[in-house]
């Protein structure tokens, strides 16, 4: 889904693609599941299905349709999420709240509005549709985004029933994790951030220099068994690994192990949306904060990578795009990381881009010239800008095509729903030698 | 439903009677209304239909089923409400994140265990079915008090929806309020209590004697009308008219009228389970914590009647038994409190039963003698006489039969999502004459 | 201190001595421990000190001397307690940040409205005098009841220094429990409250007429030695003693001991005015909830005194003032309980006034026909009447004096910093019998 | 105090010349002002004097001193402040609370462990004075730290007083802003961090390589006029200019300007340690949050400046270290940041260190290849490093020598009791230019 085609009739797939996935999604889910909300951090699957509707509604038939109404006046205040510029919403934490319109009702109104933007569509001319063009793309993302998130939440919605219920399809066989091996990167003067060529979220931008010493880069994820040997060895009661807030977390939420692990009669156990099951100790691990990552990689005598480390061996290592490790997305109907394939001879990097969001040592800030656009859209992305960490890569939830080299993802310090995993850097110091460089400026 | 029949055909005829109900209540209801839970204090109409089900499966099934085994293990846990005795249970703030058994679910589960509880009932031995009798005469009346909690709770769910949604029903025809009387009652040494004859909850035991110095008590309730009166006179602005901690809940939650009231364009509006409507003058005011209800009567220069002085005078009314009041009962079809019928020549006391739950002036304490039975039952009663105040009558969601004069409901001071309303009362000071009495003792 | 003299020079006599005391009980503190608040029901020592001082400047000064003006417009602000009729006041949870006016400067406005009243009662008419004598009255007791806040809360701020601080004196030698016995109270139709001649406060009125059944009253507090036997025999750990909301207690907070208790090395240790010394079995327990007062009287198959039960008894003891029991009173320097003397032939009750404030089983509400004063001065006790139990007696930190057989203390359920302590009662259940009675009304 | 000297007799001289200039400080404030505690973050100040003195007792005394015994073990127990390392330690909320020691007992305390000191750094050899020198640098730092932390928290303390009491000294006369100029930056490969000559905390190293495009820097800080131009033109009302936590933070609040501004008959005063004056125009804006800082660029439709080119342009300005801002720094005492003096003719940054400390954009993180010392020290700085804005230069507060060019100052992105400023940056986008640049790695 990097970029909208030119045509209406290309367009219109394009569309159809991105939301009858969302509705596929969904399919497994009852009613009720669709209704429930966990924490303010999660949202309800009709929620999510019902929010991105608004989404086209609101930035394109609003605009564009002619003698446009809102399907239904509060509808509008129903599934804004959080823009502020588009007036009052309902509160997000109280979402799982609305039983009415159900689960049946979003999907007259998702088809309502899809109705309407096909007609839409269908009769622009050349040149409204190229200037609709970049909205339409967003919607798309915004979706692919939403699908995601969807399915995060309806884990953690699942996670707190005590049936252990399961979403769809089947856990991975057992496995045994593969060696980890290191990619060297030169560094210097690189260039990191979104071209502006193909579709990208405007945190991605502008493309700037910046300078890396040397580095390298672990050319897979840290496993559910070097977790184990983690806390084995006290990871989780030696506070001298720890930053000091998430040693505060570790003591006032009794962090034990990453989120979705128990523990019955000295075994492991790992709630997925295929039911619990054993701790696989060859997968990636996952649902571990960034405080958890942090405190790993300090007992492992390593580091989290910064993100542009990260962006730039991925680039360099010719993965610039998602497209390209789609041995994982084929994959992605597991809706599990995937263990790590047996490492190349050429040295790549594995499990870029369809295993787990990878935290990386970067706070999430603007990029220099960054400037959100005008408007509501503006509200994007950049209000986000503080107490946040940048994710990188993509996961095994994320939706086929939506990935690449210089997506920020970002969550708090502290989260731990979202699908995020865990990969070490080294080096990166700068070398007594560069002190007699002649410094510019 | 006062008593439980002797023979098995008549029980399981009062057992379908009050498990039918229960569905003809939750039958307006979607599967997602059935599953949210807008506060702690209110549990999702799903987990009303199961939680009474459990407790037939627990206090009648598990004893005397030849075989046991609970439906479902998980269930034991799930639909557990408070009994300690019964191990661990699901958190109550958290009941609206289960999703699944779904409603569709509780429904099988209702039917297995009136299928088994019929097998069983049908297969009882005079003794045995006489043993029985008592705890299947409780669950009777525990599930027609979830009866009217279900309504009480959805009404709640349903007010946080900006789409107004409603229940089922049409709303009263808009009425003037019928003018107030007051009847006076003589006091003395007098019984209160139940006394045996007939079921009654523990704590409305045992009958004892107390001394009532004559008083007289308002013979309808306070209405809409004069409520609106209080709020024009500075109702919610007068401290001086409140207890300390109502004042501090009118400040720090902004109360400015009852629970379901909003203002629109200087028109008060109030949320019912038949859709949001301009307030109705002539019906009695409702959703008001005993707080307010205090707080007006002060106003009014009248005070709140105690519950003894309440079951006396409706008892010397001839009214002791919910039946009496079989005009409003029958309406109760419309779910919300009726306009006072005219006042009878006799200067009989109205709105006794079928209307609002009437907050008195006695906190819930047990009465002299008060012993809760042994086991898990005990827990039903007599754990929460803390903290909480009496209200006596009924209301228009309390199921026919399911009232009396002797019934102690019991709510914090604070609450406003239940069904309540005031009724005023006056006199019973001390007169200066008693004071030369000899005293007893 | 029960009655105020009609003579100016004994008034004045009698507002010296109360005055000298407060500043007595200070003197062993620093100016630090003077300022510090350890909880929002914690005053600061100097806060005390200067409100007891407004209030004489507020209900007297400001409406009788001459050209009247505040030492200080913002003392006005900063110690009023919760007169609302007065005005905004400063935030009780925030008293412990006012670091000015410090402790010297609280003397200086002590001494400034000492001059000023002084001044004006000695020129007062006899009829101005006889006017005033109610205010100044509730102005002596007034200062009392801070005098014994001000022990406790002191005792509470020391409580949290590790340093293990005392405040003044010595602790009682060890002892053991006295035999406890109890005593038969016929009952029937008695009166209880205040009849009006002497001091008291309006809570305490009317007097008026109520029924008792017989029963019986314990002639002693429960010991610490008793205390210890329902820890060992897993008082805080067994639900069904507890009412629901204290089991909720003993869970967030781990109540597993009286409020100042603490074990080192198997023994228990109590922190005591005194320092912080081995639990002295002998004494009785103080410093417990009346959830845990209660806990304990179901765990030994008695129950709570009712507060009408305990005015009787003790009356009818002969009991009805203070001073009678002047044994302990003379004790008071150590300000802890005392031990049970020996009881006397008779079976007289002990250890009524001088040792802990007694929990009842009734909830504090008003007297039916109790009315508050006009004005300010009626914000003083009837606007708390929710949401408390009723404690009488007194304990070692009331000044002498101070109690009488039908003072009504409160504090809420869960209140531990307060110097309560449990006496048990049994009986009081209706009998058969009475069932035949003819009843009145 | 940019370096410990080598002799003993010039050590213990800078050591004397901090240690007095505590008590310097502490010495307007009676024993009330020093025992309050505001907020959490806030200590009282005879915690800060305890606590520095600790210091010196725990990292050299301990080490070193022959038979050493802590002076009081519990002290040991009540002055750690984070150091997890050694053991449990008081709650930090709970500082205000401990009443004993006293003021006075902590001067005790503090004279003893100078005798000890003084005792022990007389007596030591060349080479064991050597090894000890780094600690007792970083203990004359930390308590250079602690002096500006003490002025910042005792105005804190006093902000919360309804008589608006000063600290000491006199408001600066009223004055008009002076013209704000830019500083023009060409960045390029530049150097930043500390290179190990003199003293510097462990996160200004290493020194490292950084790429900058060209940028611009305002010439001198925010002004209070300037702020009120902000107001005027509804900056704490328009969400458009604030990043999301920010906007929730001004809501849930009410912030509507500085911290310790408040509105009388339309005047804005505030509240500084000489007392509560109105706002004077000329004078930087102070007490802002990073929020409000950030808010206030866009309005300006500027930004903040990142910490390297904060550090870069005010090192290429001449201004490595705080001495060079000498005028300032004389006039500290004061207490309250001084007017921009007249922008000299050749363009240098004005209001360097002696004024406000500068929030920046850059998170407070590692630096590439930072490692923290090992042993408790290490908890000294790195284990901070999340959710926290680096902040640069100094402030009126900072003691004279205490602050320098690379010094990395962290304060979280809401905090607003220290004293914060605001200066702008511009520029630092990428170019179009430079995409044709051959890119290294």
């Amino acid at each position: 889904m990097t970029t909208v085609a030119a045509d209406p009739k290309t367009v219109l797939e394009q569309y159809d693609a991105v939301r009858s996935y969302t509705e596929t999604l969904a399919a497994p889910l009852s009613h009720e599941d669709q209704t429930a909300q966990s924490m303010a951090d999660v949202s309800p699957t009709k929620w999510h299905r019902a929010h991105v509707t608004w989404f086209f509604e609101t930035f394109v038939l609003a605009d564009h349709e002619a003698g446009f109404a809102p399907f239904q006046d509060t509808y509008w205040f129903l599934f804004n999420s959080y823009y502020e510029s588009l007036g009052p919403r309902y509160a997000r934490p109280e979402r799982g709240v609305i039983t009415r319109p159900g689960a049946h009702d979003v999907g007259v109104y998702r088809r309502n509005v899809d109705d309407r933007l096909r007609d839409l569509v269908a009769g622009l001319d050349d040149g409204t549709l190229h200037k609709l063009r970049p909205t339409l793309e967003l919607g798309f993302h915004h979706e692919q985004q939403h699908q995601e998130l969807l399915l995060m939440d309806i884990k953690h919605v699942l996670s707190r029933n005590p049936l252990q219920p399961a979403y769809a399809g089947e856990p991975r066989p057992r496995c045994e994790p593969d060696e980890l091996g290191w990619v060297d990167v030169e560094g210097g003067l690189v260039e990191v951030g979104h071209d502006g060529d193909g579709f990208a979220f405007d945190n991605e931008q502008p493309r700037h220099r910046q300078w890396l010493e040397p580095y390298r880069i672990a050319d897979r994820l840290v496993t559910n068994a070097e977790w184990l040997e983690f806390m084995a060895d006290g990871g989780y009661e030696r506070h001298e690994l720890w930053l000091s807030d998430g040693w505060g977390r570790v003591r006032s939420e009794g962090w034990q192990a990453p989120l979705y692990w128990t523990q019955h009669d000295g075994t492991w156990f790992e709630h997925t949306l295929h039911g619990t099951w054993p701790v696989n100790p060859g997968l990636p691990v996952s649902h571990v904060s960034c405080y958890e990552a942090d405190a790993y990689a300090t007992w492992a005598g390593k580091r989290l990578p910064t993100e542009a480390e990260w962006e730039h061996a991925v680039v360099a290592d010719g993965q610039a795009d998602a497209v390209h490790s789609a041995g994982n997305l084929a994959d992605r109907q597991s809706f599990h990381p995937a263990p790590a394939s047996a490492a190349p001879a050429g040295g790549r990097i594995r499990q870029v881009y369809g295993d787990c969001w990878e935290w990386t040592s970067s706070a999430y800030l603007p990029y220099p010239g960054f400037h959100p656009p005008a408007g509501a859209i503006g509200e994007y992305n950049g209000k986000f800008m503080s107490d946040q960490m940048v994710l990188r890569g993509g996961c095994a939830l994320t939706p086929p095509g939506h990935a690449r080299a210089t997506y920020r993802n970002f969550f708090p310090h502290g989260a731990r729903w979202a699908l995020t995993g865990v990969r070490l850097a080294d080096g990166g110091a700068p070398t007594a030698g560069h002190r007699d460089t002649a410094v510019a400026g």
